[in-house]
């Protein structure tokens, strides 16, 4: 599979902006994000699991009954969350896209992030809408800083696959940064490819596809009440229609995986206040839900985050996490590893500690991507969670959000 | 309920001491501890759940089978968990105290606490033992010094309470601050009481304590290896022994209860890093079960934490914590405030914002001490859940710990 330019609009027919329209105080900082497919294209979405829910999921899922979307419209800034006209302004923001676009209100997928509990004034996104219309072209990267909150970096990629002799396309972007926990489905990512797939086995695809990546993501154990992960297909590629589950949906799965795990990757090491991408691999787990769960409770352990930010091998915390996740393994049996560009030492074999120089493991740590490789030596099953070290800055960012 | 002086040495017959024998390279620091009654005591201890458990509590849950212990020893430094010899270690060290006290190792409660997976050298306990069964006195301060890690504070409490006409005491000495996120049995805590028990009924007591003491503190989300509570009664008071569930059992109960909720804000105000200790008391809960986890699922935000730091009104963290937490509740019904010395404000009602003057909530969680006060308007259950705010010392504290 062979990684191309475009984000979003590498696919066919996607084109998308961004501008700032005024929910933010800074000007330089856009704001709100429009994505457009030429045709009606087949669509499904993931949603958090919070039981808070933002006012703009449930519009989404409102117009995603049937299946199919056109475009998608996302502003930051403000959550439109726990606000009682939070459904009233979601469907205004999508009103104003049909009123800009033509395309239908009822096919417009909504989305917000933001500050929790301020009303959102629909007034800026109002007065903003024509030159947002205006913005839509070759734009990926714009139209991901429009989602972004407090990241540091716009997250977008895109592939070039084949499917049954046809070339197609599929990009994303995604917005990451905090409160992030994500539980079955996450986060604000959104999802464009030009591959012609029924509705019905696009939205398989995308719920089997968050379990081992999405949802394998935390950067500080908070799942957000917005986060919702996107997909339109809009057929443009001229494949045979994926109607079944054969070999080229397994193609389809793979491009949108590869997709994915990137930008899980992106998102992870743009953590709030990240220094550091956390990728813990777990293997020789007994079973699947064994490996998920030792991997995603190293990646969420504070005490390892920090000691990570300060580069010290404090393998006892793995050991501490991992016996604490409430999967059923034998500490006994476990080995620990640190794993970067500059090498690799080992830590701990069958659960007690081993001689290692502390400043091979410093140097180890020192660089921005950190393997944490557990072996639990009981089976054949293996699964990767993300995270990221945590630092002043995440207080430093969460301790005045809002000011 | 009388609060007294005395700490763990208020209760007749009890002594402790506590000094710096090498463990730890500060010398400044006293590195264990040692706590005795006269007379062979009742006693009973709750233990971590983490899979992982250090070496201690295994010779320790041995020594007790038989619901009688006379004196406890404790390091702080090394927590002697992970390591191949840990076992042989921890009976080590009881046995250096029946060499120097007389009493049976067998009689002896053995903790440690530190860092995790590095051997502990039995030399300086062995050097220093004679020097610490010296230190033994009316020195609660002391011991609880011994067996403090990045703790800043000294926690003892005593008090007085009366059973069948005599006059009984109880004092109990903590050592919290990190990895500290009980579940079920808890942390460093060491009770003694001269009031006379049967083991069985200070098991019971102490089992059901913990679940509305221990268990609903949380500092950073991780459950620490070698968690403990154990408590020693040893029946000098002279009252007619409480061996039944009658008014007598429910006095000693309040008094336990009293020593355990007054250590729990102890260790939440003084966790690793803090600047303030939150309290969160949720009411209005359809069950007891569902008040619990809103208030730990809130007191473990690390948004929400690092919010509290800042003093920033941000409530829709609460919201969100709620929503996340896996309780069953309505979130249209969730009025939430704060409150603190200074006063109170009401944030949110029937889940959604309410006006409020941020500058005087910036005064209410200007304090030291928060109240998160969360109404479900669902029932008649409560709980309350303790914990602190997120700073950069505990990224600072926890960055470096080994170093």
């Amino acid at each position: 599979m062979e990684h191309i330019s475009g984000g979003i609009c590498a696919a066919r027919g996607f084109t998308a902006g961004g501008i700032h329209c005024g929910i933010r105080k800074n000007h330089a900082k856009r704001d709100i994000a429009l994505i457009m497919s030429e045709r009606r294209a087949a669509a499904a979405a993931v949603y958090t699991r919070n039981l808070v829910k933002g006012a703009p999921l449930t519009v989404t899922k409102k117009h995603l009954e049937d299946g199919h979307a056109q475009a998608v419209i996302c502003n930051s800034g403000n959550a439109n969350t726990c606000n009682y006209n939070g459904v009233e302004i979601a469907e205004q923001m999508c009103a104003l896209v049909e009123r800009a676009t033509g395309v239908p209100a009822r096919d417009v997928i909504v989305a917000s992030t933001g500050v929790i509990g301020q009303l959102l004034d629909i007034t800026p996104i109002e007065n903003g809408m024509p030159s947002l219309a205006a913005s839509l072209g070759l734009n990926s990267a714009e139209a991901a800083e429009g989602i972004m909150t407090t990241d540091t970096k716009v997250k977008e990629i895109a592939v070039e696959f084949t499917l049954g002799g046809k070339k197609c396309r599929m990009g994303g972007i995604a917005k990451g940064s905090g409160m992030i926990h994500p539980n079955m489905a996450t986060m604000l990512v959104f999802v464009t490819t030009d591959a012609a797939i029924s509705p019905e086995l696009l939205h398989r695809a995308l719920s089997e596809d968050v379990k081992t990546s999405f949802n394998m993501v935390s950067i500080d154990g908070d799942t957000s009440t917005n986060d919702m992960v996107a997909v339109l297909a809009n057929g443009m590629a001229g494949n045979a229609p994926v109607e079944g589950e054969g070999n080229d949906y397994a193609v389809f799965c793979e491009a949108l995986h590869e997709v994915t795990t990137y930008l899980c990757r992106c998102i992870a090491a743009d953590g709030e206040g990240a220094s550091k991408l956390l990728e813990c691999r777990v293997a020789g787990a007994a079973d699947d839900s064994t490996a998920k769960t030792v991997a995603k409770s190293v990646v969420c352990s504070s005490l390892l985050k920090a000691a990570m930010f300060g580069a010290d091998a404090n393998w006892g915390r793995v050991l501490c996490a991992i016996g604490y996740s409430g999967a059923d393994v034998d500490p006994g049996r476990i080995d620990v590893s640190f794993e970067s560009a500059y090498g690799r030492v080992d830590v701990c074999r069958n659960g007690a500690g081993v001689a290692f120089s502390e400043e091979e493991a410093a140097k180890v740590l020192a660089e921005k991507e950190i393997g944490i490789l557990v072996e639990l030596n009981s089976g054949t099953c293996a699964a990767t969670a993300w995270g990221c070290d945590l630092t002043y800055d995440y207080v430093r960012i969460n301790g005045d959000y809002r000011t």
